[in-house]
């Protein structure tokens, strides 16, 4: 423990308190400096101009709301709790995020990877992480990665960091109302923390508190529409993931790039280590974007020129896939030089991991419990009409991006 | 004017209304795109990590809050408001930071620029911002230019962008509040609004608002001195000046980068176009230092490493200039293998700029006037106690910074 | 129109603002100030002791938010707005409720009484009120009580103040959630009032604004369980009600009171002139009830007690009426000494007027349209989910009221 | 101790805890209950119109901020506490206005009397707020009530409750900015209590936390200045005096008054006994002013019209006594009838309590100590140009206050 704890200022839970010398640690070492070069929510900043918060902020956040879980179940249901795993569950919501990289949504989409790979490898290979979490014991750093994994056995320290509830949706749910401006993402925190409680090997909530997940369930609803699976937002992941397309089928058609640092080769190639990939930012991406403008590649250089000038494509919504439409605008895009490969796209947003529990994917997911006065667990979606109706939602609407005048 | 007016979610004024085809085309501008990437607190975020936020939302704000000041003229007095400079202080009060370069506090500081140049040249040369405003009339680039500068004839419409109680003031400090989550920064704008008023070509407050405005101008003192002198923040800015300091010198003396990718030659030369200038955000400053970290010059490459992974120099404080301990640590740090030039600084926060209302000042500051009953000016720093007394503050602390460990 | 706009300060909107004199002038009536003596939430404050706000606060809210979305549009829809009912419509916003008396929901039921009449007296018979009206014109006050009433003939005035998305509901969300804490009740009143537009005679929201209605329903959902509904207000309002009828049952009996101040003979015996009904405030029930705690009749002076002293009734939640449990109760009771005509009840909330739009209540309610790119108009609760998912809840729970102690 | 902690959901901190059966207990006699009935701001919902709230809110905040601070002091500062005072401060904070009557500013001044004997009286006299204090020992209630009366020998348990910096101002400045919508009323709550501590006996501040105390003091001075000494308050508060003068006046003269309802005639004797006491509370006045508004004397009936209405005097200020002034209002006043006695008052809002620590004052004033890094105690005005400016204010303004029409 740190002699005297030490605070955080942060504008969502007012402030972030650290009393262990090794999350302190983990906070400065440079793996966790680089995720306030990387923002939380990739490219909705150019739908909601205030979203330009990190990763960083998120972490800590995560951090903080599974340190209030943790010191409410050991003041008031002690005897449920696993204590000695307090430290796991606290450097587990720290470093949960730890591999992402620069916009991932969309980068990891065109290029085939994926950050909870990387999290897991920077929490075992040579790093200052992995020094760090050494320091508790030999085998420290792979029950973080099992936590972070699902794979750790004891489902209530899984729970905390990942399912329906978890600290991590907790806090950017109210982190990305806050940032936004979207002031539908204001549940009662509060008091989720005082209703939730560890229960023979679970976590789970007090009946009495039923409301208080259905406003946060509700909360969850509404950003997804109203931000994360903005077309405004989806249109720019779409330009961001052409790009790196594009730069994959140069750089492999042999195509000499006037701009090209490394490692950006090694990512093309899929062949990055952990050290190359700690150089990997939103810095990176952006400035390599900003050079490729000058690229003689028209396409590389306009779709460039259009993420970062916020030129991005417009939209239609079709209810159902309308096959001949897309031919038609195919054929005009063709007509007026646009190559469709590169400037058109179908989106439909519940592809998206939306995962508001579904009656139907419950040998996958593991429900919201309620724990009843008769010491019952029911899932969430048998007691609320709420929770049921917004389970099985889908969003009827497909959309079609093209370049602005097309149609 | 727009068939439909438009909005921007903002999470200061939950709200940005823009109403005018000119306003709508000058936030498309790419020199306008490229705010996103420039943070409004440089460095802050090093202290206050929710600190993220762009100068682009900053230009917004300032426009919505001048818009919204304009509006109620145009409702309430209109006698006393020139109705024709509308869209010129509508202009000015979005660009009037166009030209804010990467980091400009402490960049500007080591290669001797200026952003207010840089705003005119953008302003005034050929850019997509001066082809928009041209469409205005032919002289229109000028006039914003003019405003922005203070040299416009119309002290009133200079006073709505800069001046001891202007709308950049008043939106910076509730949106510097608003993401740092200092919650020392919020004083009543809709008051402050509704208390002013264009009065014999001045801008001048109803005397009952003075309490309002001592409020405000309280928030501003608060946050001069828990958020933007904090040391943490000056030791990191201190940092990035003596990086652009030791490239500089490298430069000039002939040593070869392994990483300078233009338009930082040309930066470090003073030689840089506006276009390339519009090639220079906070993405291109952090990539150049991330790959700097590997340069064999190991000033460099370790103040780089400083920065980016958050290694920042401790810091004592002395009641006044303290020679012998200032000596003893520069002895200190070349025992320890460290140049003193690059390793060292003594740091005097009121030497920014503070400009709250001083009485010695009057000459050159215009002071905020209250409009008596009987319709007379007076400052406001003779009839309140408390602007009075934030008038004349030095803080005594001068702060000396050096590497940790090194006392 | 007044000379200079007044404005009050408001929690909840930040200011009220008074244009026009007959507005400023109602305010002032001896009618309107009687409502500061009448609580919004009636007994709410014994479960959440924040819930002390009058009727007057909400009436000047509701008048507010009637005259943005009026000013909105007069600015963007003019065509479809019929202007001249614009003072008409401020004047039924504000005089909405005058007519409520002290702890209304509780008494009404005990008495027999309407609100709605008594509004509707206040408007048309000799009040200040009443001569504040006839200045605009003869006809105006009886104009107003028909507004109020549902009668008048155009439904987009009457929807402002009554439908299932009027200004009524939209301020006591916001101001209830405001004092009682409960942080369910904040949806967007600025965007709804965006897509808020009239349309051929109807009040209709813009499609896009779907979600920001959703929001609003939820977070109405939401207050009624959590506050509304809530078992201890219910606990008190039953004994206020007990209270009632137990005084009407000793004055017809010719039961000789202690304290008895006129009106309170006229009020139990349904004659109350308005000049007296203007007497009646939450003082004087409070006062009464205080001194009754003094009277000889032993049910009247303790049920007084239990509510001043805040001794409520305890409760069991029975899923279908368990009339065997109820009878049990009823011999408990007599057993030990209790009238069960006075010391129980069964309470089922979904009795209150819970009037969420559902399918099956289409000829009385009207829905809330929706109006389509298409420029047709659809019910709400045909596009969304989760209105649909609402519209036919009942709280399954009947609740069973007595003194604690009994079970 | 309970053994489930209870929580009252709170506006201002969100929750209230409640963790001892005493406090517990405490909060449901009939003493406390009483409270309800008592607005905290007594007039100024005339002025405010959101400021309904009552001294029971208050008084569970100054509990909740003990109790908060209380906790900080077990975790951080164990050795400098006296953990064995824990109870007798939370009870002390809870029931330190309990002695308040109806509309204490103005009626005592009438009919001199004084709350703080009254919370002696309640504390130690045959109530349920003794019985409960007695519970934990029989010198117990003597003890709350020493705490109370400042004579508690240990200074830092008379600090928590009544300082410059106390539980008690440090809940009713964020109360009553929230209940009346003045935004000024924001401080960093969470940052006081965080650099609090017992030292030496003494309640002291951490110097780092100087500027955290600035924005409180700032608070205060705002809240002061624009709400307390409200003018229009103020107002209110002379006509309620004028009331009391006239109803005792015509008493001793032995007029036959239509209604006098018990104890109002034994409050005008001063013979009031505590069990009376608990029946006299805003109801008990309003109602009986109502009454009064029929009452023959003219007089009593216009002054209680008066304030019932909202049909307050008007004002104007003068920098000095103006004797000439005075007089001439008081002839117009006899001219159109009006007794100067009830219908002038001269008011110069300083007569008030305003203790923000003066240096003249420091022999009676325990001033806000910081304690240094060198372990030093420094009166915060020797270090805060903002506290030093704001000790000596007195606002040089008097007002004459009269009915309408009179200048």
């Amino acid at each position: 423990m740190l002699k005297e704890e030490k605070v955080f200022r942060d504008p969502v839970h007012r402030y972030v308190h650290v009393q262990d010398q090794v999350i302190w640690d983990l906070i400065g070492t440079k793996e966790m400096q680089r995720l306030r070069r990387i923002r939380q929510l990739g490219t909705s900043f150019y739908t909601f101009h205030g979203a330009e918060h990190s990763r960083f902020s998120h972490s800590l956040g995560v951090y903080e709301i599974t340190r209030k879980i943790i010191s409410q179940f050991e003041r008031h249901h002690l005897a449920e709790w696993p204590q000695e795993e307090r430290l796991l569950c606290l450097c587990a919501a720290l470093l949960h995020d730890v591999g992402h990289g620069p916009f991932s949504h969309s980068i990891e989409a065109a290029l085939h990877m994926n950050h909870e790979d990387w999290t897991c490898r920077i929490l075992t290979e040579n790093t200052e992480v992995n020094q760090v979490l050494r320091k508790v014991s030999a085998e420290f750093p792979d029950k973080v990665a099992e936590v972070i994994q699902k794979k750790y056995p004891k489902s209530i320290v899984v729970s905390l960091i990942s399912s329906q509830l978890d600290a991590d949706r907790m806090d950017y749910i109210l982190r990305d109302a806050y940032h936004t401006g979207a002031n539908y993402g204001t549940y009662d925190l509060e008091r989720i923390i005082r209703v939730l409680r560890p229960h023979k090997g679970h976590l789970v909530i007090k009946e009495s508190g039923m409301h208080a997940v259905e406003a946060y369930l509700m909360s969850r609803y509404q950003m997804h529409w109203q931000v994360y699976f903005h077309p405004v937002t989806r249109s720019s992941e779409i330009i961001l993931t052409k790009i790196f397309q594009r730069a994959k089928a140069l750089y492999e058609s042999g195509y000499q790039f006037s701009f090209l640092c490394s490692p950006m080769d090694y990512l093309i190639e899929g062949t990055v280590s952990v050290e190359q990939y700690m150089m990997l930012d939103e810095s990176f991406i952006q400035m390599t974007m900003m050079q490729w403008t000058l690229e003689k590649d028209h396409i590389l250089s306009d779709l460039c020129s259009r993420f970062l000038h916020r030129r991005l494509f417009k939209y239609t919504s079709m209810e159902q896939i309308d096959e001949s439409l897309i031919d038609a605008v195919r054929l005009k895009l063709s007509q007026c030089g646009y190559d469709p490969e590169y400037y058109m796209a179908v989106d439909f947003p519940s592809d998206l991991s939306y995962d508001v529990n579904r009656p139907g994917m419950l040998e996958k997911k593991i429900p919201i419990y309620l724990l009843t006065e008769s010491d019952e667990l029911v899932d969430i979606s048998e007691k609320s009409h709420i929770v049921r109706s917004i389970s099985g939602i889908h969003n009827g609407m497909h959309h079609l991006y093209f370049p602005e005048g097309i149609i």
